[in-house]
């Protein structure tokens, strides 16, 4: 990966803290007083910021009474705000709020519950806080099972923020390469008539055969069953099989990152399933308790065992009767609202308006994607190259026209399209209506 | 630091998950799901564990109806289930919960509100969801600041459960040493007449030497800054000064964690205030939302800008409104309610009745801390050594008595005192006279 298009990627769509000529006085004060707290960790959306004051299911409201429809998180995955994930945590947090070194029914029925939508063989959950935990978690778990260090990734991987994810998260580092124990391979793109599978198992045993040569070894192959920041790849599905295939023969794992397509988005509960195969560990975190801070990772107990005979692990948040509480209620509303049936039918028929509109406008690349998580890509009308500017364009134009939505890619020029699993028919036409009048003549 | 102490501490009052024989058929049966869900990674207290059920103020309470006087839990520091909390919680979790890149009103007066309690020149703060994740930030921003790698640390400390933050927590490690980009130094650790001061700075300064001998350099001196997990000591207030001096002299920098001493807990607000000096960086964690899942890192802008321009770093639940909305509750209940305050006099009291004990207890060594953070070693009666044994019967015995209570220290023989902050004299005269029963003759 070159790194020029990383650094597009990290600046599109980000407030420009310097720009603020031309605010109202009072978002140009906002503004300030956040930049004087948050200082350089403070990343805001739009080149004018948006103050949000209210949400509910698929929609925000901004302080100026503007509903916006949320094309953009993959978070409050039931709807924001939930009323039944907002009165379990409410009903908890005035119970018992403690950490897991005592027996919790709460906590015993959630991680059961959880339990059951796996494959019989992941049967240990580790509960952490966050995706970046699980993901961190994870990696040790897999090179003490294997005694191996090296980790193989997609070149614009994004998997979470801990010193040690950062380093098979391409996409966070803005001036160098990942660790020396980390290896990349392109995204599994390929257009209708190429062999995805092969390909992408090629790339990854180039990846093992260069891990052993260093003497690293390979401890897993770790990626987003749907290949989110690279700019969502999910066909066809079963292609990950040959490549998971060369990592076990190399005795290494394979770690599916669930924290973005798992709880439904993909039409099923986990994406992995997607491609018929049971992985080694499992990761979650972002929509599991549609906001509440909680991750998990999901493996077989003997990786879980040789583990922690190294390591004292503890985390002191993770799996708190809060956290479980609001993740059964989200359980709860995926099963009796069919949110993952939801997230099929409304992303099959938003996906087949999207390829429709792409009929109409030959900016519109590929339009990909499984269930709520679809991908469209923009490209120049001169070469067929991604175009960039396009989707920071139509980023900016949605904004006018009450949408947020955002990007991802190598290039930043694929709109990530994900919103919260109760979208429906209508929001997409209202989506689909106001793309194409953005892209005019394009 | 030998291996054997931290093994024994780790399985101090640990549940051993083989011995369930003359449980109660239901405990049992409750005992064997839990094993079936979390394998080896759940660690249950004492040789019975217990199942809670209900929690409020300094109180926990058994589902056999069994009330708990919590000596233990610094998470729900200022009272389990404090109806503020709660009710801040539930109200914006209903309005709205979302990530850092709009802005909202909750989010910035927390952030405003926190950073007054700092000196002036931290006026940064970046949001994170753990203490764990907290320390995995600052390490990478001071060595981004240094240019340095190597971390000095105390030989039981610990600082968290990333990968990063595992390698600077000798106490969490069962079969190797830390890194070699660590170095331990001896708790500060000495009697009434000892240069404790002195010679904290004499073990720092040939820490410092030997990182840079080897070739790594300082980057910080990292501490909790009352040394739980050493034993905690606090006296003399101002003795870490010396040792700080010596680690900027050598280019580092001081972190001061505060995940247990911070938010009143010392009789302040922050644990490095008793030593009168500015730490470069300040990490948060457990009491930050009374038990919701937060974290927080403050630093000097320049600092955190240096390591913003190198990683691009986004923390997904970092900074939500529901965590913001906790963590303001927090401060005004502290605040409104005097407990900092509480903490000190409390404290100061519950202090003044153990070391009376003492005068009648051959059995109990020193009495030290600052507030509500008290330690207090047991000694063997024949020759003065840390006696372990007798630390897990008095914490066992105490279970039967209703009071919840663990160790800490290199051999597990120091009595870690750390009840939520509304702590009355009535429950200190309540666990000394528990206590004294429990020591009898010794």
């Amino acid at each position: 990966m070159t790194s020029a298009p990383t650094k597009e990627i990290l600046a599109l769509n980000r407030f420009d803290a310097t720009r603020t000529e031309g605010f109202p006085e009072e978002l140009a004060e906002r503004v300030k007083r956040r930049s004087a707290t948050f200082g350089a960790s403070s990343v805001l959306f739009y080149e004018q910021p948006i103050e949000m004051v209210r949400a509910e299911g698929a929609y925000m409201y901004g302080a100026d009474g503007t509903r916006y429809l949320d094309v953009y998180n993959n978070v409050p995955s039931v709807g924001h705000c939930h009323p039944r994930v907002v009165a379990a945590i409410a009903k908890q947090a005035g119970v018992i709020n403690i950490h897991t070194r005592y027996l919790n029914r709460m906590v015993e029925t959630y991680s059961e519950r959880l339990l059951q939508t796996f494959p019989a063989e992941l049967s240990n959950l580790a509960m952490t806080c966050t995706g970046s935990e699980s993901n961190d978690l994870a990696m040790r778990i897999a090179r003490i099972a294997t005694g191996a260090e090296g980790f193989i990734v997609t070149e614009t991987a994004y998997h979470g923020n801990t010193a040690l994810v950062t380093e098979i998260s391409p996409s966070a580092l803005k001036k160098r390469k990942p660790a020396a124990f980390v290896r990349t391979v392109p995204a599994p793109a390929g257009d209708d008539q190429a062999d995805v599978a092969g390909t992408f198992a090629a790339h990854v045993r180039t990846a093992i055969d260069d891990l052993e040569a260093s003497g690293v070894g390979v401890a897993a192959l770790i990626v987003d069953s749907i290949f989110s920041s690279d700019g969502i790849y999910a066909d066809p599905a079963g292609f990950l099989a040959p490549a998971i295939e060369a990592v076990r023969a190399a005795g290494g794992l394979f770690i599916a990152d669930e924290v973005q397509p798992g709880f439904g988005r993909t039409g099923g509960m986990w994406g992995f399933a997607r491609h018929n195969l049971v992985p080694d560990i499992v990761t979650m975190g972002k929509p599991m308790g549609n906001g509440f801070p909680m991750g998990g990772v999901v493996t077989r107990p003997d990786y879980l065992t040789r583990f922690c005979e190294e390591t004292g692990y503890f985390n002191t948040f993770g799996g708190n009767p809060v956290a479980a509480a609001a993740g059964l209620a989200v359980l709860d509303v995926i099963a009796d609202e069919g949110l993952a049936e939801n997230a099929g039918s409304v992303g099959g028929y938003f996906a087949g308006q999207l390829r429709e509109l792409k009929a109409r406008h030959a900016a519109i690349g590929e339009v990909r994607g499984a269930g709520l998580f679809i991908g469209l890509d923009f490209v120049s009308l001169e070469d067929g190259a991604p175009d960039t500017a396009l989707a920071t364009h139509v980023i900016n134009e949605m904004k006018k026209k009450g949408i947020l939505i955002g990007a991802a890619g190598k290039y930043g020029a694929t709109l990530k399209i994900r919103p919260p699993l109760c979208f429906s028919k209508g929001d997409a036409d209202y989506f689909v209506e106001a793309l194409s009048a953005i892209l005019g003549h394009r």
